[in-house]
């Protein structure tokens, strides 16, 4: 697997990197060097990539003018480079041409990681001299700022003292910084007739980061002896000189409180943090997970010991967000293009790029030709209550019921729409919201049969009190099969199904219930459980209701336009379960339902930062038409459509798309897709193999199994019949989290007895497949 | 004023930045200049500032190699060189050993706008050609990339075809698009050996910017004259190449593109946005404002005729989120940072940096010994409902109220705290939430004292059916004098304050009603219509609740520890009052009360993006505290303390604390201060004039004014006696809209008869007496 970051306790560890080429990095890297050598700390050179005649080469260079040559026998000084080229040209290029091996990005960092890790016991510190300027090719073509990023080694970056070079070290130090790094000190050539320094003196002071000089080089001699004597008698000058003492002492510091800060933030953290959802007599520090930076699918976590990170796997995609990968430099660049363009301005009555553009991509990709409106708010909680509001109000106009008539929402039991108290609401009673004091659960939610893997069976469960109604549980051949809609809707349960639900409401509007909305997680049901609803089920419900405005008013409605909504406007809330977390643009288009109005959040900005977009209808929006202000939809946050999330979200979704065409999950699918016809071009699949899915529900420990696009979802028999209190999943959780490896582990989230897993739409197959094979080692 | 971006319909104006200092951009500008020529289109060359000879200078290049030389008379051509320095060092260093004229940045780009605007009519091209590499310091040291940033020109950018030029030339892209730049072309040298066009061209064709080249040029001649004529040949032979035939035919699309894009955005906007807070009937596409970016106090916004752009002072402060200024790169830098290293993690029982280090700096910044623990939510709705949320249970919880005894909050009349379901519900009842489907007004609030100048003076305006308790309206010597509650503290107003708010509540008691909060916007009422509430009577109400638990509940109970809450738990709602809104950092420090739960979002991220911070006492805390899990505070968003967010706040913090303590702001100061006791050390005062106050209040068509921190509000007369419906703040909003220069006008907001204008804390004293001058025509 590719290699995390980097951190040893004790051996100090910097990258070297150029603001443009010949600005002197290996000069610099010798006097540091040499500067820690005289302070009788070991040291470890690295050149992971060297282009050119290898006797000048850069390690070779580092070698020759070590303080004290002899010294490489106890460890005490060792110049390494890892990959050598012979022509002087960029990397990828020279790499391209000559007969070696040419490492693979990962590979290159494993092979540093693996040479460090050697070293780290030894202590002292190490240098990684990059080649050429920050953003010089790599073996691969890869750009450096990106290709060594997931070590996340702090930097030194040497300036450029000639003509434009202010100009290149202030942008060689923003690639850097944009992606994460920790520049910790910058040193250049004095140059009386530029003096650069001057400039970036002052610039880096500003941004906290020691910026010195070093005296310039004598100029180039023509005999090669002569030149080297200088070189050497430079060395001797300024290895011990004041100034790289003090930016050694500087690196020393900055390291040092690198690892203070990681240690202590947890029990900083456990006592002036109040945590989400979290019950703080049941924390304490030593559970609290430091999180020292992160990249694609991998957190880099504090762990014990002398190698002070690890790589955890994000299992529950940060509370499900994640989609292009942590750290995704498309997603940065994209967010700091829209603060700088914009920051953040005005959206009522206003209108900016970001937002406009968004907005008409979002209604294109959902392709619901119902959909013409984006209501924009900050997360899934606000955008639920926007959908709300949208469609009570639409109901309320329709079917002409006054001021005091009570609506509810029509739902499923265990469905959750977040926490505001609005979205609470919108919930039946349950753990998470009836201690909350206002809390007062408005609607009715229907039980429904459940669809999983059981014992290697895909099984559509029927719960007990449903039985009488349905039958019993039905097995089907392949999940594929209970996602085939069209073929079960010819079938008898489709007919039960209604039936249950007209009679239903039936009696609901005896009792003289009034709804305004059918409001539905498509597909799965996220926090109540990971619950994958029987698709046929959600179908039925939204046909019985679209069909009987009878059921809901005294006054049966039918609008004429066929994009109008009838019945009860249907709500997806696709917070969750949309823009391909279930392999699909939209769970509704499994479903083969087109909701009213439509709520996306999370996965929109790609797993960056927060943003909600709600679509509805024109029919839904013509509701609050009238000629009283007060009549508009009286929602509005600060922020909405801030700039920055929506450039973000417009990047996240054509990536997203792009993905999708290019075929980037075809390996994914092809373990689920074999058994289907072959006609199906949208086919049911997910990252995790179905072979996998299929097997694990076999377990003796394992209830049932789900996967759908990147999720899997994993119900733990709950052995001590303690129920919500059971720790099956939570023992599960543990030994995940101790892992197989000291360099990763698992880091997952559990809901009740469910333990469940979040990739991303970048996850590779290894990264999945290495969860796959530790589970399956937990789970024997 | 400053100058802002510029857009004409037929100029089509394009800058030229280097990759590098010696890449040829003026060789490239020559040919563009050429090319164009040949075209037939005027074009119109400048180059801002340049240092050299003048003989060798770029604009003397561009005219000796220009296609036809006699077309200047004509204005066919024009080549101008603004600013020359002889020195050829960078242009800062130039400049200052020069004995010339230093123009100042913001000179300096009007320079450039009044250029281009007399050129707008002629049509054809323009190209400004910027000095070295794109942070090569302008005269007075600024980085181009920042100085040049406010006129937005789209970029070509002269890529670098030396060894290390993909480098550089990457990083300078990087540099331009972070501050919002579109870079629509690059070109640079072929190089047969280096051969950067190769991985140029491939990276960027995926950000959708064609890369050229055109042939090297010559190696140096010894004699200038054969010099001279090979470069005559170089560009005969390539300024009607096909290549750059076609780089011209797209810059030009992209020119005609933006328009039509910013033309067409208001009408597509009304067809797709559903906006919030706006009835769709009273809305048409001219009055919806295209904001094309934005700088500073201003955006750019779209306007009728020939200079399409004009700058519009942001004068709602969008929404009243602005504080460091649009586009502010500081806060984009910080943005990316934590883009790159984080993206978002996890933070339920994790911890990352940005998230710890701004809780700990937060609870320092408010100075309140009570506040010990950070809740983070997404914006100020979500952050009430928290509050709200801590408050209830706590109360519940010390007084053993079962779940069902129903809970209000105590408020003030006419106060709001955000657009959710349950920050709807701790209003009253008012045209923001009354006709909400599930709104339910839950408490009681109180009539109160206002603050304002009326007529010149500042008065402690008491409402009519408050008369027969407190007396008829106050005047005051200053607005100082009615901040000063240690003295009002002493007279008998404070004690009329105290009896009537404890009548009260003697009665709601008697009535059987349960409150479980107080819950105030300190000092102004935002949302409710900018209503200066009398401190005095916040702080008595405070006091009254704080030492009355009997009024509140049965069992009534001090605790001991000094920190911890008494009678009812005190929240301040500070999303918009706090972190410097008001020029303190907090407004509780004007009440001088320590609320025990304390909200901040807003300027808590300077203006950028949503984040919100519910801060909280220890006490607070531990009634959530039990055995078992669901117990807990159930709220969480997935983006929960987003480490962008975070990232931008702790800047956000910094630098507004940095503005208080360098002084940024005693100009301001100065003009509220003369009259102050000279030992005050946080005194009371605005950045509005209070002279501009105090005339404005005496208008005819003023009713009342008042100015604190960044604020002002005025409350016109409604002479037409609509209430509500009066149009007196709408015509005022719609003449500052029409504006009284072509270049500029002032975009504000409007609550019911109430206009009012807000500064961000970088605002300059001459963008805020541009607003005053332009009020002082408008309100004759």
């Amino acid at each position: 697997m590719a290699a995390g970051a980097v951190l040893y306790r004790n051996l100090r560890t910097f990258q070297i990197w150029g603001a443009n080429t010949e600005v002197g990095k290996t000069v610099f890297s010798t006097v540091l060097c040499n500067a820690a050598r005289a302070k009788r700390d070991r040291v470890q050179y690295i050149k992971p990539v060297s282009t050119g005649n290898i006797e000048d080469a850069d390690s070779s260079h580092i070698r020759r003018f070590a303080v004290d040559r002899h010294l490489d026998k106890d460890d005490a000084f060792s110049s390494l480079c890892l990959h050598q080229y012979e022509l002087p040209i960029s990397p990828d290029r020279a790499a391209a041409v000559s007969k070696l091996h040419i490492p693979q990005d990962d590979a290159l960092l494993t092979e540093i990681a693996q040479v460090l890790s050697q070293r780290a016991e030894l202590g002292g510190w190490a240098f990684i001299e990059t080649a050429g300027g920050v953003h010089s090719p790599g073996p691969n073509g890869t750009s450096q700022a990106d290709l060594y990023r997931p070590l996340r080694v702090p930097a030194v970056l040497i300036a450029d003292s000639k003509l434009g070079g202010i100009s290149q070290t202030i942008a060689a130090y923003e690639s850097l910084k944009i992606r994460g790094y920790d520049v910790e000190s910058v040193l250049l050539f004095e140059d009386d007739y530029y003096q650069n320094d001057l400039q970036l003196k002052a610039y880096f002071k500003q941004h906290g980061t020691p910026c010195r000089t070093l005296p310039k080089l004598h100029a180039p001699q023509p005999s090669k002896e002569k030149d080297e004597e200088l070189m050497l008698r430079y060395y001797e000058k300024h290895s011990q000189s004041p100034i790289i003492e003090e930016i050694l002492a500087h690196m020393k510091q900055r390291h040092d409180d690198r690892i203070k800060n990681l240690e202590s933030m947890p029990s900083r953290a456990h006592s002036k943090i109040w945590y989400p959802f979290t019950q703080s007599t049941m924390l304490s520090p030593e559970k609290i997970t430091a999180i020292d930076s992160a990249r694609g699918d991998y957190f880099q976590t504090l762990q014990k010991g002398d190698s002070l990170l690890r790589s955890s796997f994000d299992g529950s995609g940060s509370w499900w967000t994640q989609g292009l990968g942590h750290g995704n430099p498309q997603l940065m660049l994209a967010a700091a293009y829209a603060a700088g363009r914009y920051g953040h301005v005005m959206f009522a009555e206003a209108v900016h790029e970001p937002a406009l553009q968004l907005a008409e991509m979002l209604l294109g990709y959902l392709s619901n030709p119902r959909l013409s409106r984006v209501f924009y708010s900050d997360n899934g909680s606000t955008g639920i209550e926007v959908a709300v509001k949208m469609a009570l109000r639409a109901a309320r106009i329709r079917y002409g019921w006054g001021p005091n008539e009570k609506l509810g929402v029509l739902g499923l039991s265990g469905s959750y729409h977040g926490d505001t108290m609005g979205a609470m609401d919108c919930s039946e009673p349950s753990t998470y919201n009836e201690k909350i004091e206002w809390y007062e659960g408005k609607g009715f939610w229907f039980s429904y049969p459940t669809v999983s893997c059981v014992d290697g069976r895909w099984t559509v469960a029927v719960p007990p009190a449903l039985q009488q109604h349905f039958g019993a549980d039905k097995p089907f051949r392949s999940l594929a099969d209970i996602m085939d809609l069209e073929r079960r809707e010819a079938g008898r349960e489709y007919e039960q199904y209604r039936v249950f639900i007209t009679q239903t409401l039936k009696k609901l509007r005896d009792e003289g219930r009034r709804f305004g909305a059918l409001l539905l997680e498509p597909v799965v049901l996220g926090a109540g459980g990971m619950i994958f609803v029987d698709p046929l089920f959600q179908r039925a419900l939204v046909s019985v209701v679209r069909s009987s405005p009878q059921l809901f008013a005294d006054d049966a409605h039918f609008p004429s336009s066929s994009s109008a909504w009838t019945g009860l406007p249907v709500v997806f809330d696709e917070v969750f379960t949309g823009l391909y977390r279930l392999g699909r643009r939209s769970a509704a288009s499994l479903l083969q339902v087109h909701p009213d109005i439509s709520v996306h959040a999370k996965l929109l900005t790609g797993g960056l930062l927060p943003l909600c977009a709600t679509a509805a209808s024109e029919d839904i929006f013509r509701a609050f038409e009238s000629d009283d202000k007060s009549d508009a939809l009286l929602h509005g946050h600060s922020y909405t459509a801030h700039a920055v999330g929506c450039s973000v979200a417009i990047e996240s979704l054509k990536e997203m798309d792009k993905l999708d065409a290019t075929g980037a999950w075809d390996a994914f699918k092809r373990t689920w897709t074999v058994t289907q016809e072959s006609n199906d071009d949208e086919p049911v699949w997910s990252v995790w193999d179905k072979s996998f899915v299929e097997e694990t529900s076999g377990r003796a420990r394992v209830d049932a199994v789900w996967a759908l696009g990147s999720v899997l979802a994993i119900t733990l028999k709950d052995v001590s019949g303690a129920g919500y209190k059971s720790t099956a999943a939570k023992d599960v959780q543990a030994a995940l989290f101790a892992g197989d490896a000291p360099e990763w582990n698992v880091h997952s989230r559990i809901l009740g007895n469910v333990i469940y897993f979040m990739a991303g739409q970048t996850s590779t197959q290894e990264s999945v497949q290495r969860v796959q094979e530790v589970l399956r080692k937990v789970l024997v």
